[in-house]
């Protein structure tokens, strides 16, 4: 079993990913917090124009006051606004282990004291409950958000707790520990049901693994037993508040139990269905659980979900989730490029899940997936200045479309500043600001380390016996030295060769060394002492085609350089980007042509492509139909840039997948 | 100004047409009206997955009865579920034109009865206000569609009057006339709005062709003037219905005035906006109306309102409504094969439009889009048995995706015999029911008479002075012969030669002659004996490329012979539809290669192909993507169907835009 190698351990040096975790700990954390406190001058958009959410402001932290009788007045937001404001504790906490920063600190000291206060004496914390319904505490999890909540605030302690030390927030979460294991359970007079929307789980294993608590171990597993086993169990829930005469709440949701991956146990299930987010995070926390406890059967659960995902439901950018309605997962090979999800924080939630899986039985595949979504799916999530956001990441835009066509509304071509559904933007921060987490993982009983990622950094592991020092500017150049000091002692060094690279060299020593690759990796073994291995390598240009089944990328081509894959934006290309026609041999063919003059660190490629002509001068346009006429193709050059980037120049147009004419 | 030849002179010999008319006669008709009795073993489907309508049952007639009376009970079914029975009367009226039939006349006189009971004494009708909600009738006329309804039953009103002489169903028109016009006018007192949805207009315009009534002439002037001027004017009504304490019903509706075309008023509007039925009714309408009062700022607003849809919003099948959110237009140049709404009715609305346009000037294009329309995108809406019925008619279907993604949930690969909005089945029955009125136009004072459809018929005009008969087996065969009988007095005939028509030869008595298309017409002007006029032509097959500007059909070609587009169903082609390429120059070379099996009027054409390796021991599938593959290609035969023929043999893939290799 492989361990994560401690944000303590690693320091970052690489500037492609520092750019992010700066932005992250000098905008981002900040601009939250203000959005969170009602203090910032900022426009809320609803996260897919046919949500009735709340939104003009967040009101986050002051109905944590509201609950914790400082403040008076409404709460005001979504059911799960709380959650918000944990996941930006978790960001800071990550923030200031690369960065400690006194102010932050004592500012998120702060809201620890806020949230202690409002936390009850039994444990209990979430403010709408606390608030507006105190009847229905506990009683319609099936859309309560409680427990998601209380998780979110686990995560955010855990991580608090071990950059800091506080005590304060780690008892909160003794306490929620406590509060949840008297009310759910198998044992008589508890709730025998799982939170609508999975994540305490998360929070529970993580507490777990901090403080090695076998209640919160046997909870994790209660919740995940429990779910869908009795099909009617949220039903039961209204029916019997119905009966009692509470108030009815968001009744339509248990309906549908492929929703909430309720219509069978866990164990038992074998395709990624329903809310694409809640999936991730059930599956996650499922992997997670085998990780300690091995249970074969969930495992096996993990592994048919794992490939139904990557075999048929996965975006090239790492996206999942293809349609807008349920926010959720389609059927087998249904990737439309247009009317999609792809939510941020389910490629988030889908590297949590990857990572699991990878703790244990590190093979190589996870480890690509998640490369594949923080170089794409997920760092698109945000601008690159860093304060705008999407929630819904498309791999084709046309602005035009999105504006007029209610079924592509929920695409947008602007990242908006915050939500009113505002789960993305702290995701976002939370997860790049602790990148680093995924560079090396290491096994501890074989004595292993795996260098998953080109990422210029120091660590220490093996209780400091080894330190890696990995110096490379990649990905702007293809070289990348590891310097490992050890104690004389032997351990293994396995580093991950990407599928992406090709005439890779190694030196070890300044000496050329031929080692192949086994199962993605170079593998060294040896006494380390002061010794340097260098590798270098090609990241030619890859044309890629999807699977014949994937119908909306049919006939079309996409393009991948290094870890990126590549997108064509209207405000680089003169005519409307269908218009051009690519090939195969002619992505072979791409070279660098620049880097794009707003984004500065953003190489551009240049691809000889074939246009049809789309103006009436060159023959096209005119008619909406024009019968049996002859195209005379223009060779044209498309100009292409890394996906994570687009909108951020103000285009309304983007293709991911280009129409092929070979 | 041009008028229709009136059905009373029109004889339909076209085996082709006369297939769907006795179907009509001899299915539909006896079918719905079972349906609409509760009578028929029926499994009624939602027409789009989101509707809420009732689907247990139709209950159209039982309402009715209990309006009158004569039943007792609930009133069941949407609040427009009226006008299904009015078209289905004015089905059976043209029906009685083609083929007399004491049996169903005898019913039809005994739903005129049952009519003429349920009208109130103040000439007012609708079922849902006479029986549910009495307090509010006319005042929610943004949603009510009692005139909607009240328009129907006067079209119905008209047509069987016509063709029956039945009074009791025209007095029940007058007191429809005489309550409209009550209760609607600048005068005070009177209403000034108009129906949120558009009809009314259509059935005063024939109720006044029939009866020369000034008052309904005025009441479409009114009614087509008086829309659009408050924009608070529904907004207002609901707000009174409030202080009044009335029941509020369907109160989000009013809140989207481009949808019911009430933005602007109709002459001072351009494009096409919003719930595309309401605005073609309302164009036709509005078009209709030019006719008779030569208003030329109507004139203006219908010409911008065509230009944009003929330019920028028609489907190659003549479907409209890109969007199923509204059942709506969308922006210009949204043209989606997959997601679209294509709604039978709003193909039929267009087909009324195009018309009366026509009727206003003369125009081959008003011609060639009426001709699209009844080839493809309404003869689409009924199966080949002519008792399952599409209400979405899209260009594209790829059933695994229609079953698993709501975004595609509206689109249907099977035709359902019911819908709980069941406008379409009725609708499709009164228009291919009497598609004949197409087939000539005459212009009276300028004594020509214009032929402008290739289907053997028999008319006369002129008072009887002018027979001609059509001999023609098209579209089976492209020859077609005009015996012209005259009493020497001089017409003009202008036969239209189509623009998929090649190679046109000309006989005038046997007699080869050269007359040159103007305008796409022959025109012979004679002294018309016993002249027999033989034209012969040739269909090729022909690639058709959409513009530029819409981004769905990019990179792809559709194909079209003589007025059919061709469409390719997986029930033919091994392959998954998305594998095939086609070229232009395979187009052309494309070949007949029989008639399909369980469909014996339909040809089968046959295309090469190019097709991507679809299978793993081909080269294709297997992992989701492919990188930096070679692919080789494999020429395949693309078998082809006209697209009206489709979803008769289980199919559940069907393209209409095939990508393209050159």
């Amino acid at each position: 079993m492989l361990k994560e190698i401690g944000l303590e351990k690693v320091t970052v040096k690489s500037e492609f990913w520092n750019y992010y975790i700066r932005n992250i700990k000098e905008k981002s954390i900040p601009f939250q917090y203000k959005v969170l406190d009602n203090d910032a001058s900022v426009k809320i958009e609803n996260e897919n124009k046919i949500g009735t959410f709340d939104d003009e402001r967040s009101n986050a932290l002051e109905n944590l006051r509201i609950a914790a009788g400082i403040s008076e007045g409404e709460r005001y937001g979504t059911i799960f606004q709380d959650s918000d404001v944990y996941k930006w504790l978790e960001a800071v906490a990550y923030s200031l282990y690369t960065a400690p920063d006194k102010e932050l600190q004592a500012l998120a000291e702060s809201l620890v004291d806020l949230i202690e206060k409002a936390q009850d004496e039994d444990g209990y914390i979430d403010t709408y409950f606390q608030v507006q319904e105190p009847k229905l505490r506990y009683r319609m999890i099936y859309y309560s958000h409680e427990m998601y909540c209380m998780g979110h605030l686990l995560e955010a302690a855990v991580a608090y707790h071990q950059v800091t030390g506080n005590q304060k927030i780690l008892k909160v979460a003794d306490k929620i520990l406590d509060n949840l294991d008297q009310n759910f359970g198998y044992e008589d007079g508890k709730i025998k049901g799982a939170d609508g929307h999975q994540e305490v789980e998360i929070g529970l294993l993580k507490y777990y693994e901090l403080t090695g608590s076998k209640k919160a171990l046997s909870l994790v597993e209660f919740l995940l037993d429990i779910r869908g086993q009795d099909p009617d169990f949220y039903k039961k829930e209204l029916e019997r508040n119905e009966r009692e005469g509470l108030p009815i709440k968001y009744s339509k949701v248990p309906s549908d139990l492929y929703y909430m991956q309720a219509y069978a146990q866990p164990k038992n299930q074998r395709t990624a269905q329903g809310h694409a987010v809640r999936m991730l995070y059930m599956a996650a926390a499922m992997a997670r659980l085998v990780v300690h406890n091995q249970d074969r059967e969930i495992y096996e659960a993990c592994k048919a979900i794992w490939r139904n995902i990557v075999d048929r439901k996965l975006y090239v950018t790492a996206g999942v989730g293809s349609t807008v309605h349920g926010e959720a997962f389609s059927g087998d090979y249904d990737l439309p490029n247009d009317t999609m999800y792809c939510e941020t924080c389910a490629s988030i939630a889908l590297v949590y899940f990857a990572y699991e899986m990878y703790k244990f039985e590190p093979k190589v595949e996870y480890i690509d997936v998640i490369e594949r979504a923080l170089y794409n799916g997920i760092l698109s999530g945000a601008s690159i200045d860093g304060t705008h956001f999407f929630y819904v990441n498309p791999t084709e835009v046309h602005g035009a479309i999105c504006d007029t066509n209610p079924g592509q509304g929920h695409v947008l071509y602007n990242r908006p500043q915050w939500y009113s559904c505002a789960c993305c933007p702290p995701n976002f921060a939370r997860t790049i600001g602790s990148v680093q987490r995924y560079f090396y993982t290491v096994d501890e009983a074989a004595q292993v380390v795996y260098g998953n990622l080109f990422a210029a950094s120091e660590i220490t592991c093996f209780d400091d016996q080894l330190s890696i020092v990995q110096q490379t500017s990649f990905p702007k150049q293809n070289e990348v030295s590891y310097e490992v000091k050890g104690n004389g002692k032997e351990y293994e060094l396995r580093i991950r060769i990407p599928y992406w690279a090709s005439n890779v060299k190694l030196e070890l020593n300044q000496k050329v060394i031929h080692v192949p690759a086994e199962d993605g990796y170079v593998s060294f073994k040896r006494e380390w002492q002061e010794d340097r291995l260098t590798l270098t390598f090609d990241t030619a240009v890859m044309s890629i085609r999807a699977n014949a089944r994937v119908i909306a990328d049919a006939n079309r081509l996409t393009v991948q350089k290094g870890p990126f894959v590549y997108c064509a934006e209207g405000v680089d290309n003169p005519y409307p980007l269908t218009a051009y026609r690519i090939s195969a041999a002619a992505v072979k063919a791409a070279k660098t042509i620049g880097t794009t003059k707003d984004l500065s660190a953003v190489k551009e490629l240049g691809i000889k492509a074939l246009r049809i002509p789309a103006k009436v001068e060159e023959g096209g346009e005119g008619a909406l139909y024009q019968f049996d006429t002859t195209v005379t193709f223009k060779e044209e050059e498309l100009t292409l840039i890394p996906y994570y980037a687009w909108a951020n120049r103000g285009t309304k147009d983007m293709m991911v997948w280009f129409h092929q004419y070979s």
